[in-house]
């Protein structure tokens, strides 16, 4: 710990008493979360329950250059909620009020610590549901700083679109609130989009205000499986080409059908796999299921396997958001590696077939899921915490498919972030623009106390003249 | 002009010749356009033919601190093209050519000087159509740079949604790309986002990536008269909360129904109307239409007025279109001043019916239409430029009409821009934000040549410490 470190935090104990705590299992909790990156504990943590406690507390970073680092529920996956230089995590759970929900406006205020599934919770009979599902019950602060998506992204959009503004306590505990309620605004620089995806770099986000969506009169899911993961992705291309607003497409390969078979005690056949989603009015949906149906047998699928009642539909998409423990159950003690490029979907088949390849031949077993409408997909690699040689294969898996996916005009991350994990790619996608993305980092944490070591090294890039 | 600004000139001449233009008329064109607000010339007009002119043109502005206005059509409303300080236009709508399409993957890159209907002609046998359509025929660089909108907002999004990347010539003449062709990532901060609505000030945008939309199977559009204001709004909001796609609904009111039935020649009942179109599959409009019918009937509409062949539809959109024109024509030489506040959409009754009240109070003419789903509407105000008395109560009803939106959460611009003309408001909205956008200015434009005198006077804030 510095010396500026040990004085900010008597002065932080001194303004928040038992609020801060520095036990070990405490210190540890705040920075371990899901992630498989090596991480470093913060020196204390501030269990905020109001603005103004992360307002003092960041003023007293600011006047002692002592790190910031917000914190969720710690479901973020590559390792942004590490302490990388120590100083204080500001835990934000505890501020978990819904301030306001609008049924007329379709919008809602929460605090940065309500998550996904209680505010969804919340507003059961609104007619409204949030429709951004990413696999965690992450908070809805970090899901805006990490620029989260999920499975319905296509249909609903992902954490970009949906936010309408959050409030910030910027690096010297000034707090901004980045935009209006209006549904589209012109008005100066989008402060909004900056700060989502921002990873806690520019400043904590407190507040967030988000779009809401009607809560569709009947919703049909069905698994079809298909004969390749090609001619699963080319009945997709299809069906959005027709206009179909499919809800979900999500993509399993065979391993990981398999996987959930066991899992979830589901009987699918074993090959690729799309679960499907449609939401409308009855006729609307009985209309998208005809015409996917067609699509689909065009590219040699199987039968449809419907689920219609509440009970089937929801066994069907707790598979899906248990692949994750489905995945690490092929390997008992495994940890997961979760690779996450996003593509133009046009050459999605090729990336994936080529990623399979790579992880037959890297010797390493990886199930895959995939938001196949966005282009997005998921390697969930498994990783023996002990084995030096296959944590190097599993980063040489992810250097080769990163590098392609740049090739192809794809990221590096569709909705994980950089965090730590991926730092070592992001010069190569954003190329002359790192020195941008340095110059805005300067410009709002001249100190570089706001989660310092993410995203970037902002030292590495001179100033614009 | 001053000495730099002579200098720089000399330079250009030597590297662009004649694509370098000092006459008045050039000159004069390049500040003019469209807009009310008074403007001022450039100093010298580059006509650009490719990026590298731009940089070259950049570099040798940034050298001599001389202003760089970018201009595309000129169709800015807010004096966006005023050369406040003097300086270099440049014209980029030489830089006309379309780059790539990727049907499969729905999505296009073009040079900044296309039109968004040249693109449109050239998609015309590919099943995809490009969305955003604001009156004019802007360039899609000039599109970007104002965060522009238009009919089609709520189904297919604004500028800020449809933009996937912009490649932008910075105030050092670096060139960055700012995003991939990925329809979603989380790689670091959105610098798309933050160069759209940017307005020139912060690097001259010169390639836009944009998604593109499936053309749907069918389109019915309608109008359909209401006893008031108020309930045609009621009756847009039910429509959405009962999840009806609605793309596009256009409310006018009396005023300017009156105005197109005489300068478009139609026969609409002299009422509240709104314009709505469907788009979808044949039975999926039908549905729609039932539904939304219904609705309307509910909130004491009129008959719906069906307008299902192609050249119906097209008549009634033009009249939508040219309403500008047949606003102006209630009282011709006059030129006209469009307000542009959106605000949450059960507000936006209210802030509609005051600002009539202010009309008439005001002694003004101004016909009214709006962009009902997304709560953003424009008065337009006809205006006498040599009437100083009528100019300043025109001034008073935009400051009561955009304090009411503030009022309600609301924003001063939906999508016309700050320019010059907005910026004594920007204050009231942003707050404390307005040293955020400060900020950010200085970081990528330290010298303050991109568009300087726009959005903000970032000479006001002091800098972050």
């Amino acid at each position: 710990m510095t010396r500026r470190t040990r004085e900010a935090i008597a002065r932080l104990r001194a303004r928040f008493a038992e609020k801060l705590c520095t036990t070990d299992a405490v210190r540890e909790h705040h920075s371990t979360g899901v992630t498989a990156h090596r991480t470093f504990a913060p020196d204390a943590v501030l269990f905020a329950g109001a603005t103004e406690d992360v307002v003092d507390a960041v003023r007293i970073c600011h006047e002692y250059r002592c790190p910031v680092i917000p914190f969720g529920t710690g479901t973020s996956t590559e390792g942004q909620i590490s302490a990388e230089q120590g100083g204080l995590t500001i835990d934000l759970s505890g501020m978990n009020r819904i301030l306001r929900v609008s049924v007329d406006d379709q919008d809602c205020t929460v605090q940065a610590g309500v998550t996904r599934k209680a505010l969804n919770a919340s507003l059961r009979d609104t007619g409204l549901f949030f429709p951004v599902d990413p696999g965690a019950d992450a908070s809805l602060g970090g899901m805006a700083a990490t620029r989260a998506s999920g499975t319905n992204a296509v249909r609903y959009g992902t954490m970009r679109e949906v936010v309408m503004s959050v409030s910030v306590v910027l690096a010297d505990g000034q707090v901004i609130e980045t935009g209006t309620r209006a549904r589209k605004s012109s008005a100066g620089y989008d402060l909004t989009r900056l700060f989502v995806g921002s990873e806690g770099t520019l400043g904590v986000i407190t507040e967030v205000s988000l779009r809401l969506a009607p809560v569709p009169q009947r919703i049909a899911a069905a698994a079809c499986a298909f004969p390749t993961v090609r001619a699963a992705v080319a009945a997709v291309v299809a069906a959005l080409q027709s206009g179909i607003p499919l809800a979900r497409a999500e993509l399993l390969d065979a391993l990981q059908v398999d996987a959930c078979n066991r899992y979830s005690r589901l009987d699918l056949a074993v090959s690729p796999t799309l679960f499907l989603e449609f939401h409308g009015t009855d006729r609307s949906v009985d209309e998208q299921i005809a015409l996917t149906s067609e699509i689909a047998s065009e590219f040699e699928s199987g039968e449809f396997r419907w689920a219609t009642a509440t009970e089937e539909r929801t066994r069907l998409w707790q598979a899906r958001h248990d692949i994750w423990w489905a995945a690490l159950s092929l390997r008992p003690g495994s940890r997961g590696m979760p690779t996450d490029v996003c593509v133009p979907i046009s050459s999605l088949p090729d990336v994936i077939v080529q990623a399979q390849q790579d992880v037959a031949e890297l010797g390493l077993v990886a199930p895959l899921c995939g938001h196949i409408g966005d282009g997005n997909f998921h390697l969930c690699v498994l990783l023996d915490p002990a084995d030096r040689d296959e944590q190097a294969r599993i980063e040489q898996l992810n250097a080769r498919l990163i590098a392609r996916a740049h090739t192809v005009g794809g990221t590096c991350t569709g909705e994980h972030g950089i965090g730590v994990g991926k730092m070592r790619y992001l010069p190569d996608e954003r190329g002359a623009g790192m020195a941008t993305l340095a110059a805005l980092k300067r410009a709002l944490d001249p100190r570089n106390i706001m989660n310092p070591g993410k995203i970037l090294q902002v030292d590495a890039y001179p100033a614009y003249g």
